[in-house]
């Protein structure tokens, strides 16, 4: 979801770019344009989060899956061996990815929660390996409707984290982390874009039998422009990054969402029509899954939810029942109104006494 | 370069694809709309390059570049050996890439022409090694301006061409080549998109050790879903499939880039202040080198044509000199234009005589 402003800025800019007479959509490479978007996309994400001198930043193109192989084949060193965190499809899929280049253990999974993935795992410091060459979390899952409430203590190990629909929703001490990417689309709205922002020193050297394209080394030397993102994706963040900045930052960002996702939360914790399944500390702020307990009355809910304007209620087909996303762009307005119709139809479809 | 009809068309469903009342950039994967385009754009791609059933279509995300690991990845075989032909830049770096992976060895190279590149290299099949599994070339090559006038016979060894810059300028025997692809950002304006065209047949099995986004097997069978092309990339290039399309499709394209190219090349050749470095018969209909033969001259024409609205002329700075983009989205008039503007430098800078 892109907010209004940042939609009605796009338009304007579609037929030519801050006044260049050329389109966005085409700005060369190496251009006075193209160099004022990324590097200013740059500042602003730094900005907005904090982030130290000490980390670089990469705008990389496609999915934040695609990292799933770039990690094990930057990070893992000679004994190749790192610990994953398992709290959802993901992160699963993360470690099945990189057990193809090393020695993959998990070191903690909430599978086995009930329902499953309802919660988060707990660790501890003794839980990691000490010889692992880094410790793997997927911050945030979207399909579970949860979130890490706290920040694994890993000791020296490095912590790597996805946080795909989570960046800048609130804000993050990125200290905490040796890497940290995200895919962009699903948060913040700009397609084809992978934020990556990794500790320099983590990167020590290019990768002789590595994809080029995979390879931080080159990437963050700028030996590999022809793998950076499509300048188009970087000006859609940048403009999203202003948005945020214009706003108040990622305080107000907080508090924005506080708000929203307590008034969902505040509604299903007070009925018995719908249930929130996910453990209450750790529920996700931009992702809120319910389930009415009835699989063909989730579908309906689905399918009128999605007639009445509400894109992509529907919870996904593995795990089913509803994930409303209520990532920034979507206004406190959009959240009452979903409560709304969640009432309307709770009224409207009765559940048979079992 | 866009069109301004198809620039119009994308200004005008920003706000709301197809009467959905969702954006084009919002647009959720496996949602109607997600699908009408994939599929629309795959259907309209190959009725317009007659592509045969036998054939996949994959639209990727990332530049070509990242091809240049995914086509050996998957193309070789056990004894892991490929043969490229070097015409340029882009196919030395597609070789540098592959080596890798095998064992790869030069079949022909135009280095040594003078100028470098100046023309691609004849070949014949006994310059590829009869256990090759493939043979690589860069169709067309942006920076030196030259195209492939022949198809190489490579027998019965598969041949794959990067088609970047080339791709729906003219007609192409699609059956003469086992796996095309081609980044869609230069001629067809589809930011962060390549489509990869492969024999089905070619693709046998997923392996086990390459990444997952670069696995033509997991990409074919649609098991990585994530690694597909952000749905707003491959609506770009939908609408540009149906713009030539109503246009005439390929005969016509050809027809009008023959025209404009000429327009450029005829009055190169009959004038005597630039100079066309390109070997005649492998000149590029969509990239037009020229030189002045002085460096501070070819600077000067570089940044008076930016200031007269002529973007991007300056060649890349390896070759120096000019490189004239003319896709299929650049009309006549431009390059009418262009030459007007390349006759009034000639006559206000004139030369020295050695």
């Amino acid at each position: 979801m892109i907010s209004d402003e940042v939609m009605a800025r796009i338009r304007e800019e579609m037929a030519s770019y801050n006044g260049s007479g050329v389109s966005v959509l085409e700005t060369a490479e190496g251009s006075p344009e193209y160099t004022e978007i990324v590097d200013g996309a740059e500042k602003l994400l730094r900005e907005l989060m904090n982030i130290p001198q000490s980390y670089k930043i990469l705008f990389l193109p496609g999915g934040a899956d695609m990292q799933y192989s770039a990690i094990p084949m930057n990070l893992l060193s000679e004994h190749k061996c790192a610990d994953y965190i398992i709290s959802g499809q993901r992160s699963k899929a993360a470690s099945l990815e990189a057990k193809k280049y090393g020695d993959i253990a998990v070191a903690a999974s909430s599978a086995g929660a009930s329902p499953a993935f309802s919660t988060v795992p707990e660790t501890k410091r003794s839980d990691f390996r000490p010889d692992a060459d880094y410790v793997h979390i997927c911050f945030n899952n979207i399909v579970y409707g949860t979130k890490f409430h706290y920040i694994p203590d890993t000791g020296s190990i490095p912590l790597v984290a996805d946080m795909s629909a989570f960046l800048l929703s609130e804000p993050i001490d990125v200290s905490r982390f040796s890497l940290i990417y995200a895919n962009a689309e699903c948060g913040i709205g700009a397609p084809g874009l992978t934020i990556v922002i990794v500790r320099e020193d983590l990167i020590s050297a290019a990768h002789k039998d590595y994809p080029s394209a995979m390879d931080y080394k080159l990437l963050i030397n700028g030996e590999n422009s022809a793998a950076t993102a499509p300048v188009w994706s970087i000006y859609v963040a940048k403009l999203v990054f202003e948005w945020i900045s214009s706003l108040g930052g990622l305080e107000e960002m907080k508090r924005r969402n506080e708000r929203k996702a307590s008034f969902i939360y505040d509604y299903l914790d007070n009925q018995s029509y719908y249930t929130a399944p996910v453990d209450k500390k750790c529920r996700s702020m931009m992702n809120v899954v319910f389930v009415t307990g009835d699989a063909s009355l989730d579908k309906k809910f689905a399918k009128e939810a999605s007639e009445a304007g509400f894109a992509n209620v529907g919870g996904h087909g593995s795990v089913g029942g509803m994930c409303a996303s209520i990532y920034n762009a979507m206004p406190a307005e959009g959240v009452e109104k979903l409560v709304e119709f969640m009432k309307k139809f709770a009224l409207e479809n009765p559940k048979l006494e079992a």
